[in-house]
């Protein structure tokens, strides 16, 4: 299946000038079938065109197609004509925010964590828990609206392969992760250079717990009636540092399977690149070619060089080997801003148009 | 008891004009009681005073007392007069030079990964296992000289706090350690700044086996006889990953106690706190006045800012907190090419030299 | 005109495995008219395929057009049938080597110093000085071969905006220049972590010279015999720093007008933005649309966010202003490896070949 | 004569928890004369312990001294038994809490830019125009207090060694400099890691026309009145880069002499050799004993290896060559917040106080 039949969308971005929204502007502008007709941010930039507010700090120019918007604010009449609205703000905006467009009866696909723990908002990594959206039947009886959020930036690169694994080989009973974590997933201004240079913090404010929580959710079950996530029995433990990257999430991950004895290097190996998941089944047009990449060679994957594959869609995974306390280790690679966030907002929204949903 | 009674020694250098070599220098110019009469290396820098040779890169200068030094290539008979020899040569080289020395009847306290595994060799952390020295009687009785290894950098780190929970709460049963390690540990030139600028590079070549192996080393008791170690019993699994850091590696621990109930935070606090050791008790000069450092701040240790902490002779810990996977988890700080490496060694010499053994 | 016009070559590059090589080898896998047919290393690395002798450092994944291409060694009979060879060769090796395919009557664009102050070979920026192909006849009088040498990566970025203000307003006087250069300039493993890390280093070998003299003979004028080249008398002082940068040199550049007074900063901007050049107008398929693209933001150009304008091919000036001392002062950026360096050979051989030439 | 004679004086800090005020802290818990007895902050930081309220950047600890004094709110009264008043204040509040002070016939030494253009106050680089104190007696009929300026930190390290030349070959007649500036020059949380990694940042605001400006008022000489600052006349020509360095202005400069020919190389060295200021003169106990060191190494200097020469209050010069548009050539380098910013007020107060003005 081709991308040539993911039907158009009109689609808008709120948080426009943010990192995450700068990146939504990027991925849109030359996607083949969401059209941007509507960006939003704060009142201070409303009514300018783009590139006026804009502190644009991508390596690519800004798109022409955006430059010339008018911002608007972020209020549901502004975007009342797009079918689907990404919504790229900040966390201590987004909760009123992104409810009022709900209210108002408008699809939003959220990067931000304040709906996340709803209990009948799916939290979607689209190249896990697609299935996920089968719960927006049982979400449209309870409010106007339609609401998907995605996944933390550093859960959703391990989410991937741990996906992959269970598919394979069944439940996990552990899985402990220390991840090295880009300075984007700060946001701009963000980390402070005087932090990262020379340095690295071993903290990130609400992380590990975002970790340790969403990855139950994610590989939850729906139930029968469509109306719950039953969330998957897995111990998480989660280290996070950040570190002087600018783009892409290391994650040093170790797993222990409930089935012993536990899969061969070999094994996992061929689970990693024989994962496929419904947002390639279904010819999303952002669906990677390969979702997890797995590297052979020692010292891969590295943020610099593995990020940028299959256009930051991908997970890139290496040192595949035997751990000697839990059973196996490896350590996985995810772009932040592609695959972490904005991109997987719109991967997600790509699948729920694809399934006939939005 | 106070570092004024600690005897005067003569000592040399071998390897002075490496990384580890200069940090000897720079840690010896300012010694109480050690004096440096010998430096050694390649004969392409013997016959020449220090600072023409040396491509000197710390951030003080050259001492003057080691300025001036004609280097001399690395044969015993140049550091006879020597009463220890401290080896910071690399270890594609140090094997055979280091064993010429020992079959010279020099002292020698070395700091490369050729002699770890000797069997009648102390692979030796001056904070953790000063007690080895019990088996020179018997080594003394095998071969002329007389071998002290001080053990890989990030080993270092690593267990001295494992050694304050076990001397507390008991034997471990699993440690799983995830390092960010600096730049010097790799040397000069070491790593190309075009691996990890813009990046972290998640494999160090051995290091992870290292510190599997050691770490049993280090922590093992000495029999009765005191002629062999009795390696610890203790799963250790690592994930090594280089990071641009210039000093100071951070390790991101878990431990799961052979004891159950595991002890609390609290008890773990000040179980670190309370740590002494035998270098402590000794007076050693260059002992630190509190072994482990405790930070309470949530977003330390930090290399930048931490890795000073008492001259670089202290471990410092922070972020103890309950491990869902394990029992606890915290992140620890070591200067790697102080209390890693040159440090190390002189702190080994001096217990050694109190001890009335050298 | 367009691209189309292009007529096919077949291609060689030597020194593929190096730094410039490996751009070579990016930059020709999607070029529309060059096929890569031979490559050469080495003889360590010659007989293997070439995903299994390089240590790949580009962000793209290595083309699968050049994956499975085997190493041959440098020797003119293994690049017979290359109409064009271009050189990535290191200084230390690229003399003897390119003169040999010389004389064996090969087409070489080479990117090392070795032949650039060779009086009948041309020192060329496809920006600036393409018209220097009119010494090719005579240069084929004198040898069986033909040769054009690539400026140095810190001259290139600097001759273009030279170039543009004395083609309207006539001959400079003088001209500083302080360079802030990409680590990727000094090759891999080159410049050491431990060198620029939280560090600036006021010195690169060679450079300061190569920049006050190559300026001289880029912007020389072809005599009429088209023979010789008559070198610009300009006076240049350059200082040169590496910066912990990867790719991108920025240039702080002040000039002075033979011809008084001089002219303004808005008039000196337009000269920049009607600059047009040769390769444009013959349509070489890698030429910019906008050979130096002016930035009006007081911040810019800065390396990461402008260095892959134009895919790496233009010159991105900003910060134009009145200079105290001299009459103007600017700052320029350029990408080191594309227009600096491979780029530079391959859109120089564009031109070539559409002036019938090769 | 020696740093005995300094007699001892009560200060106070404002703008305590800053980045400059962090390291009056650190240089005023080891001074043997000056007594730190107050400490001032914003209004929510006042009140409570200093150790509680600073968010500590530092690489050596909070002194044991100061971490338990009290912060107060920056008014006059609460600094009333002060001697001397060190302001690290930011520009943006400096300017009335610092007249106010005045007004309250308080001494004050100010970092900050708010009071540099009065004409009847010194703008003072301790190495330089300690001599400018002559204006007090004047500056004290016209005020209550006494108020003293350093310089910007990047003016700072450029006329010391102009001053150095002027004092032995004349006046100069051009300066043109391009900076390569430190990060904490900006503060904290100061310059977002996402402008400075992987990048340099060719525009700081507002810095050049400090540099352009200050130099011609430091080099200044005082009337016969005592009542005026005659500023010379210098051509000064700056371009300003921020680089991803944490301390330490690099500044590539190049001079032309008044008076031609212009001396050689050699002599030039030799003037920076033989610089003396007053400040050393009189036995201040900050000042360096070198106060201009010469480095002969192509290759330096370099920040994370110079800046900390004589604890940060000397000047390194190197790569002193002929430029072939101006006279001569060279870098300096100079630490920011010690002889750039709070170094430099602790040591021309030592100077006051030793010329018994203070």
């Amino acid at each position: 299946m081709t991308s040539a039949t993911l039907p158009p969308r009109k689609v808008g971005v709120l948080g426009c000038t943010g990192s995450v929204g700068q990146r939504f502007i990027l991925l849109l502008a030359s996607h083949p079938s969401f059209t941007l007709t509507a960006i939003g941010a704060s009142p201070r930039s409303a009514g300018h065109p783009y590139a006026f507010k804009v502190s644009w700090k991508q390596t690519s120019p800004i798109p022409a197609s955006a430059a010339a918007l008018i911002i608007k604010t972020c209020e549901p009449a502004n975007f009342a004509d797009c079918d689907i609205v990404f919504s790229g703000l900040d966390a201590d905006v987004a909760g009123p925010i992104e409810t009022s467009f709900l209210e108002a009866g408008l699809t939003v696909f959220s990067n931000s964590k304040n709906h996340r723990r709803d209990p009948i908002t799916p939290l979607m990594v689209p190249l896990v828990n697609t299935h996920h959206f089968g719960i927006l039947d049982h979400q449209r009886k309870q409010r106007k609206g339609t609401m998907v959020t995605n996944a933390n930036c550093s859960t959703t690169g391990l989410v991937v392969p741990l996906k992959a694994l269970i598919d394979k080989f069944g439940p996990l009973e552990a899985v402990t992760v220390t991840t090295l974590q880009a300075i984007s997933g700060g946001g701009y201004p963000g980390v402070p250079s005087f932090d990262v240079l020379d340095n690295v913090v071993p903290y990130i404010g609400g992380e590990e717990e975002k970790i340790e929580w969403e990855t139950g959710k994610i590989l939850a079950e729906l139930n029968e009636a469509r109306d719950e996530f039953v969330h998957t029995e897995i111990k998480v433990s989660a280290q996070c540092n950040r570190v002087p990257v600018i783009d892409g999430h290391t994650a040093c991950v170790s797993v222990k399977f409930a089935k012993q004895p536990a899969p061969s290097v070999e094994e996992i190996k061929q689970a990693f690149r024989e994962f496929k998941c419904e947002a390639q089944e279904l010819g999303a047009p952002s669906a990677p070619k390969q979702a997890i990449i797995v590297r052979d060679e020692p010292d891969r994957p590295q943020p610099r060089l593995d990020r940028e594959s299959e256009g930051g869609y991908a997970v890139v995974v290496g040192r595949i080997r035997e751990d000697p306390v839990l059973d196996v280790k490896f350590v996985g690679l995810s772009h932040n801003t592609v695959i972490g966030a904005a991109g997987s907002s719109i991967l997600n929204a790509e699948v729920g148009v694809l399934k006939g949903l939005i």
